[in-house]
C-alpha cells in the first residue's frame, strides 16, 4: 500500500473552523476517507452540517459529504471508534496550549499532528510546535505555512505552501492529504525557519499598513518588503533558521500575500495608526489583539538585547508606543547611515 | 577631500532620456554640479531645457538647474571642456552596443560607468556590462537596478536600489550621486546576480500578467512570484550569481515590483497572451518588442540544453509560441509531479 492508498482511508481531524482550518478540512476531505471539523459552538458545527459551507468566515467554500462538523471534541478526535490518522491544529496561536492540554488525553500518541497556526507564545517566545511538542503525546508535528489567502483558496484559486517537519512521515502525509489539482505540497525541514517566518511577517503587514496611509505605490512597497525580509532572516538566523526558507513560499510568499491584502488585521491596524490613532483605540475598535503588535514587541526586545539590525521592526514598534509620526519613523529609516 | 566631496563638484552624463534616465539624472543632479542629459531628439531636449521637465516619459518629475538636456553626444560628453566623471547608461538594451560603439572615441577611460538597463544582447546573451566593457575603454563599470518604478520616484516616493561593481570607487560613486533623503543606495559585487535578476524577471512579468486575465489574487500571485525566484535563482546561480543577490531589491524587491505594475510592457503581453490573441498581433499594437519576449525564448533554450529546470519559463514559452492556451498550461505546472 503506498502512501496515497493508506491516507485515502484514514480519519483526519481539524481543530478550529475559522477560514484555513475550513479550507484545510475541505482539501483533506478530497483525499481521504473521514475529516470531523471541531468548532467550540454548537451552533456554528450545526450551520455547517446544514450547509455544508462556513458562511460565518469562508462563504466561498464548499464541504463535500466526507466533512462533518461538531463541537464534541470526544468525537471530532473518534474517542471510542479507534481514533483519527492525522490532527491539523488551526486555531489562534493564543488558546493552543490550553486546547493542546485539553485534548492530550483524547490521543493515542501515533497520530500525525499538522499546524497552520501562525505566531508565538506570550511570555516564552515558543513557537507553536514546541507548545505542541510540550503538551501532547504526539512527536510528530510537522507546520504547513505559505502565501494561503482562505478567500482566494476557498474559490478555488491556484495556490501552493510548505510543510516542514524534521519527520519524513509527516511531510508525506501533507502531500497525500493537501495536494489538489489546483494546491501544491513544497516540503523542508527547516521547522524553526517556517514557523518564524509566519510570524514574523506581521510585522512588516503593520508596516505595509502604513505605506497605504499614505499612498505610496509599488515602489516603496517592494523596499519595505525587501528590506524587511532581511530582517527576517537576520532574526531567523539567529534562531537557527536557514536563510534558503526566506526566499520560499513560507518566506517571500507569505510575506507578499500578507503585504498586499488590505483584509488582515495586522494591515489595518498599520493604517490607523500612520493615521494617528492611539492604539488601544484602534484595538478596542478591531475588537480583538492583532498578532503584529504582540510580536512586535517581543521580537524588538530581543533584537535589541541580542544586537541584531532590524531597523524597521524597530520603526513599527515606536510607532505602536506612539513615540512618533509615522513621516518621522519613515524619514529616519530613509536617512540613516547604516549599510543594513 | 571625501569622496562626497569630490562627487559633489564632478561633472555626470546621462545617456537616454527615457523615463529612468531622467529619473537618475534629477536625483545626480542634487548630489553634483552639473548632469548632462543626451537625448537622440533635437526637439526633445529643448522641450526640457525649456520646461525642466520630461513630459513625454515622466511629468511627475522637476529638474533643478544643474540638468541640462543635449543631442549633441560630444556636448553631452564634455568633449573640448575637459570631459566627465561618471556617464551613465540608460538606454533600451538592443541599441547599446552600437551607442557604445559609436561614444567610445569621446571618452577618456577614467569615466565611472554606470548602467540602468535590463535585459541581454539578442543572439550573444551578454550582459549590458560585458557589451560596454567590450565596447568602452573604461574598466570601471557597475550596474543599478532595483525596484524602481519611475513615475513613483519621480513623484518623490521613497525608494532604493542596488549598485553592483567589482570596484569600490564605483560603488563609492553611486552612493554619492544617487543617495538622496527619499532614495537609498545598497551595494553588492554581484554583477552577474544584479544584471540576471533584471533581465530574468521579465519572464514572469508576462506571467503575471496572464494571471491578472485569469482574474486571480495573490495568493496565486505570490505563488507565482516565489516559484518564479526559484527558477531566477536556479538560472542566476548556474551562470555564477550568488544566491543572496537574488533574496534582495535587485531580485526579489524589482521582481515584486514588475509583477504588480500594470504599466509594464511585458505585464500587458502576458494579460493579452492569456485572452488568446496571437504574439505577432500583440507586438504590433503595442508599436515594439517587449523584452520579456525575446528572454523567455533564449532563456528557455539555454535552460533545456544544460538541464536547468524552469517549469515556469517554459510555461511562458509555449505561450508566447502559441502552443497551448493558459489554462492548459497552468494545469500541467499545478499537477507536476516534479518537485521544483
Amino acid at each position: 500500500m503506498t502512501q496515497k492508498d493508506f491516507w485515502r482511508n484514514s480519519k483526519v481531524t481539524v481543530i478550529g473552523a475559522g477560514s484555513w482550518g475550513s479550507c484545510l478540512a475541505a482539501m483533506a476531505a478530497r483525499n481521504c476517507q473521514q475529516v470531523r471539523l471541531w468548532t467550540r459552538s454548537e451552533e456554528h458545527a450545526r450551520q455547517m452540517n446544514a450547509t455544508r459551507a462556513n458562511a460565518k468566515y469562508v462563504p466561498e467554500l464548499v464541504f463535500n459529504e466526507r466533512v462533518q462538523a461538531t463541537s464534541d471534541i470526544e468525537k471530532a478526535l473518534g474517542h471510542g471508534e479507534g481514533g483519527v490518522h492525522a490532527v491539523v491544529w488551526a486555531l489562534p496561536s493564543g488558546v493552543v496550549r490550553e486546547n493542546a492540554r485539553r485534548m492530550a488525553g483524547l490521543l493515542r500518541g501515533d497520530e500525525i499532528i499538522f499546524h497552520a497556526i501562525k505566531g508565538i507564545e506570550e511570555g516564552t517566545m515558543k513557537r507553536v510546535s514546541e507548545i505542541l511538542r510540550e503538551e501532547l503525546p504526539c512527536p510528530r508535528i510537522g507546520v504547513l505555512s505559505g502565501p494561503n489567502l482562505a478567500h482566494e483558496i476557498g474559490r478555488g484559486e491556484p495556490g501552493a505552501t510548505v510543510i516542514a517537519s524534521a519527520f519524513e512521515e509527516v511531510i508525506d502525509a501533507g502531500h497525500a492529504l493537501f495536494t489538489t489539482d489546483r494546491f501544491r505540497i513544497y516540503s523542508t525541514d527547516d521547522v524553526i525557519g517556517v514557523e518564524w517566518a509566519g510570524t514574523l511577517k506581521n510585522i512588516l503587514a503593520i508596516a505595509s499598513g502604513t505605506l497605504d496611509a499614505m499612498k505610496f505605490g509599488w515602489n516603496t512597497r517592494s523596499m519595505l518588503i525587501t528590506r524587511g525580509l532581511a530582517e527576517m532572516v537576520r532574526f531567523g538566523v539567529a534562531m537557527g533558521a536557514r536563510e534558503s526558507t526566506f526566499l520560499g513560499l513560507a518566506g517571500i510568499g507569505d510575506l507578499m500575500a500578507t503585504c498586499s491584502s488590505s483584509l488582515s488585521r495586522n494591515y489595518r491596524v498599520g493604517i490607523r495608526l500612520a493615521e494617528g490613532q492611539k492604539l488601544a483605540q484602534i484595538l478596542s475598535e478591531l475588537g480583538s489583539t492583532a498578532e503584529g503588535v504582540r510580536t512586535a514587541r517581543h521580537v524588538y526586545e530581543f533584537a535589541r538585547t541580542h544586537r541584531i539590525e532590524m531597523p524597521i521592526t524597530e520603526g513599527v514598534y515606536h510607532l505602536i508606543e506612539g513615540e512618533a509620526p509615522v513621516q518621522e519613523i519613515l524619514h529616519s529609516l530613509m536617512t540613516r547611515t547604516s549599510a543594513d
